[in-house]
């Protein structure tokens, strides 16, 4: 074993650098036609192509193991995290102005978070408004590449499952070169970005949808298919008409679904849904919770009335909070407790891994559920032998393990920053209970972006303190990527020898 | 495989009940002495017997596997709440007359947990106030032996490490059959009792505890050794003075301890507390939190003024709840929200596996460290094997694998429970915070008896709604026996041949 490549992980950084200033030609673009500025976008253009070409070449050596991995996947979340900060910072307008809150809502966007620090949505130009988005767009492309790539080789959190569950592996036999799948990936990607801006803006044509303009549709598209759920409108989708919600929820459920089960369908297997054991695990778990929520609001005898705002309304944000986007159809703080707390727990589930989605994923708890289900089989028949199997495969030990593992760590980190911003806030002067605590920590951590009370969709993240702003920049940083790649960088074992 | 031979668990149940009219005759004995109603007493001792001998004609069956051993230790642990709730019930005073808060305070008792529902402790004999006392150390005692002879040759959530690591193979060696292990603990424990009894009892002669009568010294030790917290006393440890809480620490510590180690150090082999990995890291838990604790106190500048106050409290506190014992020298309800969170991070933690100590124990805890260090390590270094070490011994994979599955159901049940009692209690006049639902449903499932706000030290679990009540009941119940007993028998394939 040798030291990390340190400069190698950073070479690959600068080629991904190097190649994001075409990004910034859409906020640009907008910011040309509507007379705003347009340095805080030609800075970081101009400073992303010396930074890049700089670091690639810091070495020639290709060296690239597990170590190079972890340490390249860790610093490029967080170095576009730093470059998407700079266009709010030049731009200076509004509470983006103040660095901690431009890092906070660049990592938003970049790990498609969606919690936002704006409080003054007019404040903002709308290519500051089409940068966030875009960020988000990249967040959903970046997280694809590293999950069916990189993370599945890795084995992180019981990767190497998603393998065989995700059909990678299939893909991979399809297409045996990494820049292959990432291709298949990334057209697919773009499609299904350019249907649903024809569908928002051919509503709008319509008649159905007053409000959703062209720019409207390009960046809430953007923001659905990776399952981000920044938006333009302070009053995110509860700003538009019913039909606009109820076209989002489809995009949502395909955005957290495995791409690679979406390319096959795509070809016309449409078997693969029925086989895929996750798929159907994530459907149910999408109908139970909101027969659930329905459920509630019904009895609860309000705040809706209409049958109809209430299945739209509890449909929309478990589809929306299941699959990490964090949109809002109505300001649920207004719910009953019941309610919000099935929300909550929305938050720990997440969609199909080989997504978009970010939490800990219908695939881990579907092990999980299997697993405890076995385990309690062999403690009372302990001569019986009993494998997990899924999707009719056997899942190794190893991997039930790594899961177990890995959820076990999400809860625990959760805990952990639930205690962090309640403690902080009660020193501060923020009135922050603690369930809005579990909410925003549970939002940050993973992914979700909104939550309850102070953090509530209509709200902003703005008046937490700065500490608890950088803490849960970097619960968004961490949850994003899985955890362990940032984990591993903190043992010394990495750094050794 | 057969059936589950469940006349034969209801037959070894049997032969426990039979027995249960002994310790009735502590209270009893008070009772006549003081004039107090005997019928409370009287009742069950008779009932006890009767049932008991009927049980054990069930069968001659004599079949004894890992179901029949499962459903045995749930049914004791119930069935023995259930007869210690009708001295309560039919001494009819204050709360405990109804049957809701008898089976309450009774499971608390049996489960060492020291939660009550008693609001005028006035209101109750000296005698029903005793019989609180005897359930815990009893509960005390059966979780030993349960814990040495029967969980660890279960393997629940890593059991089997305790044949190791708590040495009970060695003690195996010496006393080969279960009978001798347990005579071996019963000695100790009752020594230790007595121990506590004449140390209380001394100070009070001595003049340095002028509260600490005779019947208190053993309630006291009674529920001190057996790690339960329940006080005949309303302001719990608070309402003696300083020298009877110094000498209260030691003793809950040791309560806390591998038994088997204390066997082997009480002859003299004191090497083995050095050797024992988990006991230093036990110590390392109980040194740690006591410093954070106090270290928030001093910073805060109240409610404590003096320094040994300040030392006294955070170390009595910490040692308490570490230990699950749920004593209180002090209302830590004023405490600030930091060093509150920290006493509420210390009731996930526990003591020593193979001790009266309940929660999921530092044992556990020391190997998810180890191994999640582990498995980060072999992230970056996929190549290189490393096995997990305990105490210089390897911890096989497959008990590694049940110890973050244990750990990670008991989150989740703890996450779970939370929810119910939020969402309860707002559907109910009673305003309980989140906070207060987190600690009430920890200190329940963990058996540690006290928690915060409406469920404080000084307060009384009473006003909690009877659902929420039957809830806690449970979870005391099934957090002692540590879960996999009970949701053993709630799969269908354990009562299927
Ligand atoms: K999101
Ligand atoms: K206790």
């Amino acid at each position: 074993m040798n030291q990390v490549e340190w400069r190698t992980s950073l070479r690959l950084v600068g080629t991904v650098l190097k190649w994001l200033w075409v990004p910034f030609l859409l906020p640009l673009g907008i910011a040309l036609y509507d007379g705003t500025a347009v340095t805080p976008f030609v800075l970081p253009m101009a400073g992303v192509v010396v930074a890049g070409e700089g670091l690639e070449r810091l070495t020639t050596d290709t060296t690239f193991r597990e170590r190079e991995a972890f340490l390249m996947v860790a610093v490029i979340w967080l170095g576009v995290a730093v470059v998407g900060a700079v266009p709010f910072v030049v731009a200076g307008a509004g509470t983006l102005a103040d660095p901690v809150n431009a890092l906070f809502e660049s990592m938003s966007g970049i790990t498609t978070t969606g919690a936002t620090v704006i409080i003054d949505f007019d404040a903002h130009s709308r290519a500051i408004l089409m940068w966030r988005a875009v960020l988000q767009w990249l967040g959903g492309l970046g997280i694809l590449v590293l999950a069916t790539a990189v993370l599945s080789q890795l084995g992180v959190g019981g990767g190497n499952l998603m393998e065989t569950e995700s059909q990678t592996r299939d893909v991979t036999k399809l297409t045996p070169k990494i820049s292959e799948t990432a291709g298949l990936i990334w057209r697919l990607y773009l499609g299904l970005t350019g249907l649903q801006v024809t569908v928002l803006y051919g509503l709008h044509l319509g008649g159905f949808a007053p409000k959703m303009t062209l720019f409207d549709a390009v960046a809430h598209a953007f923001t659905t298919i990776s399952t981000s759920g920044f938006s333009p409108r302070a009053a995110s989708i509860a700003a538009f008409s019913p039909a606009v919600q109820w076209v989002i929820i489809p995009f949502m459920v395909i955005g957290a679904t495995n791409f690679i089960l979406i390319y096959f369908v795509s070809q016309g297997h449409f078997e693969r849904l029925r086989d895929s054991e996750e798929f159907r695990f994530y459907l149910a778990i999408l109908a139970f919770f909101t027969i659930a929520v329905a459920g509630i609001l019904f009895l609860d005898g309000g705040p809706h009335t209409e049958p109809e705002s209430v299945v739209r309304h509890s449909l929309f944000q478990v589809v929306s909070i299941v699959t990490t986007t964090g949109y809002a159809s109505t300001d649920f703080n207004f719910w009953s407790s019941g309610a919000k707390h099935l929300l909550f727990v929305c938050m720990f589930v997440g969609g199909m891994a080989g997504s978009t989605t970010c939490s800990i994923k219908a695939l881990r708890w579907l092990v999980v559920l299997k697993a405890f289900r076995r385990d309690l089989f062999v403690a009372s028949n302990p001569r019986v032998v009993r494998p997990v199997r899924l999707s009719g495969s056997v899942v190794d030990e190893q991997t039930i393990r790594d899961i177990y593992a890995y959820a076990l760590v999400s809860l625990l980190f959760f805990i952990g920053a639930t205690i962090f911003v309640a403690v902080d806030a009660s020193r501060g002067q923020l009135t922050v209970s603690e369930f809005e605590a579990m909410g925003a920590a549970a939002a940050t951590f993973f992914n979700v972006g909104p939550a309850f009370g102070i953090a509530g969709p209509f709200e902003s993240y703005e008046p937490f303190s700065r500490s608890t702003k950088l803490l849960m920049t970097f619960l968004m940083w961490i949850g994003r990527i899985e955890i362990i790649p940032v984990l591993v960088l903190l043992t010394p074992s990495f750094w050794r020898t």
